[in-house]
């Protein structure tokens, strides 16, 4: 039998793949999901299974899986459900040890549906198969070119892992990550979890060195003990940001036609967040949101905040947000407030927020943050809109293409060197720093450009003040579960 | 003395603009704002008031208000705080109507600021003339292209009125309504609301033919008792969405030095808005999405909601988010789900959510959409994904600059096409159709092509499940209000 790392490795490190169920018929999965797998630009074998053809895409089409002149460490498979045990066993006398099972009909259906899904996992699990799905869309592994799924959805590589009992969800959560500038380490859409359940990617995904952050959607667990149990190992290492859904009766109901799952209650979900040391999201730009923005971060030792902001309105609502999300706006002490005063104009309103708003020189704001940083009452620091630290440019009477581009460039490279400038600070002072601002300029691709050139640095920036709240509610909440009773606060 | 009315034709309609405190510095706002006033293409006589200059960007300049060769309709006023009595004076002997006081150092800064506001304001009262301000970022007037604020931040003419008690803030609000393709009949930025209160701009707006929806940002209420009764009438004209800060304590001592506002009770804020029709909103994303959704949206006669979805997650996250938001997830009748049986595949889930994520035809969409405005216990439809209904086309091999600019011009029009059909069922059936969804195609500048050719046609589309609730219970909220009894449920 295999052992659970080789199985993994087959997974999502393949040297080649059997494709069974593969099409040349273009609006089939088996043509389409093939398609993408040669976009993304995997680099091994591939062995397409249809007895009907002799090539498919280009590549020459084998009847039966026995045919398949090497061992497969991989099997996508994409027949009808009927068909699927017959495959998962001829897969299992090949020797292949792990298969995505991407054909839905099982569980979900109801009965029938779901002794065909025992019938196969009875087999692989008999054979040494791991097995994702079935009624799932498909895994990548961006590090490894590695893309068999249903959407054309390219993440490139980063540090963020998707397990989502979804496939629909799973996508929009790699478009946001997208999107905010990030990559992906691995994506996995669990689907009915007839074989694999979501602690099992965790507990791969804890030790798997290309990820840092796991992001996942659940909708209900098959095993609520043992995801308690492995996930609060997972915790331990990396941190889980998770998204429940399924607590309303109407959701829950959804929920079980969709992958067959029991959703269980919200409030048991809070209890085990809290003692599993994962952090809750509410919806997936949440999730998103929290994931970019606690990578590379020191843990906070307390929840006691200081907020530097070059917008009043913004630090209202940031405080407000803060205080909302369990974390403290922190009383400056008079010290700190000295220091502010040496070089802040003569009306600053001498509190927290240190609202900048008024006759500033550039470097100010980093001046600001840095007496917050330095201020032992402070545990982590929250920077609301970095236009104080731009330099000026008055707005032209005419906008030409080439000052556009001119602009965006110097921009994108101010800006660049301002986050590198916040990220030293934060890991000089142990204290983690989240900014929140909008762009000054958002004009032609300049947004897509600077996401790209931030998140690429790990950095991620929010247009909105409660972002960078929760954000810092998620790191302080995940660093109690660390730290334990070494918090401060 | 002159009426309100012409009071604020004064203001968002002037033929002639006194900018009192104008500068050929480019750093000072009197320089900035002039430039925005110009970039964003004014087309009155522009009399820029400053003694110690002859010409400011190109307007011949004047020594004093008295001097200016005709009765200005508005005037900007930048001159430091101790001199804006002096001008308000100047303007109100001169018959200047109305004037918008950039000025920041009053009420916000302690009781001498307070007391110079007031004289301020009595000033102006006396003199017949209605006041901005002090300390706020400007006015918009997109219709009119009347652009006098601090950023350069120029929104198209639309139908979203911005009333903010934060510079910052509407300015932020401005930047998502833009993103989201839609524009503004009215910018406020009201500051320490000396003379105008925010209550004073709604009820100029409830009779605004420009202004469809009001959004409104507060840190607290001058005279609650009028602004609750001011705001009442003007929900019975016009939906206001309204995010309130300042509910915790730490946010509502930012608000006293901010715009020195009493924020009040987040409970008393509540009750407000249920008896007072407003759309409560908890953040600016919330708030542009609520307004730019319920454009143009029939009102719901009940709160029975019916889902259509291409996917299973994003329907068990839609479930979740009305249940949650006070609305009901409708339990199909017999025939409506014998009528849907009699079009989609055998293995649909046979319930609400009507998942559609298996083997449709392109018109299956639209179709299952219009089964449910059909029936009877529905009073709304959300739909998610709009992927289904476009055309079929297999992700090609290599990307090329040709094909991108192709798909993309092809893709809008196909979704323009969907849209019109969506808008044109809503009106026939008298029932709001919300729609959320992701884009299947995000590169180059597809998404920002596409807001702009959807929120021309007053089309919102929102990517997150939640905000299609979201924006169904406001506009349940919105009708519990002005249909009163006359709900069915």
């Amino acid at each position: 039998m295999f052992d659970r790392e080789s199985q993994f490795r087959a997974l999502f490190h393949p040297g080649a793949v059997a494709f069974i169920g593969a099409s040349n018929k273009p609006r089939k999965w088996g043509s389409i999901i093939l398609n993408n797998m040669v976009v993304g630009g995997y680099s091994g074998r591939i062995y397409p299974v249809n007895p009907a053809e002799a090539e498919i895409q280009g590549f020459k089409a084998y009847a039966g899986i026995v045919d398949i002149p090497e061992i497969p460490d991989l099997a996508v498979i994409v027949v009808p459900p009927a068909a699927v045990p017959g495959a998962v066993d001829a897969c299992c006398a090949k020797g292949v040890k792990a298969g995505v099972v991407i054909t839905a009909g099982f569980a979900e259906v109801g009965p029938d549906g779901a002794k065909l899904q025992e019938e196969m996992v009875r087999k692989a699990r008999l054979g040494g198969m791991i097995l994702v799905g079935p009624n799932c869309n498909g895994i990548m592994r961006p590090p490894a070119n590695l893309y068999i799924a249903m959407p054309p959805v390219f993440p490139p590589p980063g540090k963020l892992a998707v397990v989502a009992q979804s496939g629909n969800v799973a996508t929009s959560i790699a478009r946001r990550i997208m999107k905010a500038g990030f990559g992906c380490s691995c994506f996995i859409s669990s689907g009915n979890e007839a074989d694999l359940h979501c602690e099992d990617y965790f507990s791969f995904l804890a030790d798997d060195p290309e990820t840092e952050v796991i992001l996942s959607y659940v909708e209900g667990f098959r095993d609520g003990r043992r995801f308690f149990d492995k996930v609060r190992e997972v915790s331990k290492k990396k941190p889980v940001v998770m998204l429940k859904s399924g607590s309303t009766e109407a959701g829950a109901k959804a929920a079980a036609s969709h992958t067959a799952s029991l959703a269980g209650s919200d409030l048991a979900f809070e209890g085990v967040c809290a003692q599993a040391g994962v952090i809750r999201a509410m919806d997936m730009d949440e999730m998103v949101t929290i994931a970019t923005g606690i990578i590379g971060q020191p843990l906070p030792r307390g929840k006691r905040i200081g907020i530097v902001t070059a917008g009043g309105g913004w630090g209202v609502l940031a405080a407000d947000a803060c205080v909302k999300m369990g974390l403290d706006v922190a009383n400056l002490p008079d010290d700190t407030l000295a220091e502010l005063d040496s070089f802040l104009p003569a009306w600053w309103n001498r509190g927290n927020p240190v609202d900048l708003v008024a006759g500033l020189k550039q470097e100010d704001l980093g001046t600001s943050l840095e007496v917050l940083l330095r201020c032992p009452v402070i545990d982590g620091v929250i920077v609301l809109g970095i236009m104080p630290a731009l330099p000026f440019e008055p707005m032209p009477r005419v906008l030409t293409q080439e000052y556009i581009d001119r602009r965006i460039a110097s921009m994108i490279k101010v800006i660049v060197e301002i986050y590198d400038q916040f990220t030293e600070m934060a890991r000089r002072y142990g204290k983690p720093v989240i900014v929140s601002s909008e762009m000054p300029f958002s004009v032609g691709d300049f947004e897509s450009r600077l996401s790209i050139a931030l998140g690429g640095r790990g950095c991620a920036c929010y247009p909105a003040p409660e972002d960078a709240a929760l954000v810092m509610a998620g790191l302080h909440r995940y660093a109690r579960y660390v730290h334990g009773d070494d918090m401060r606060g």
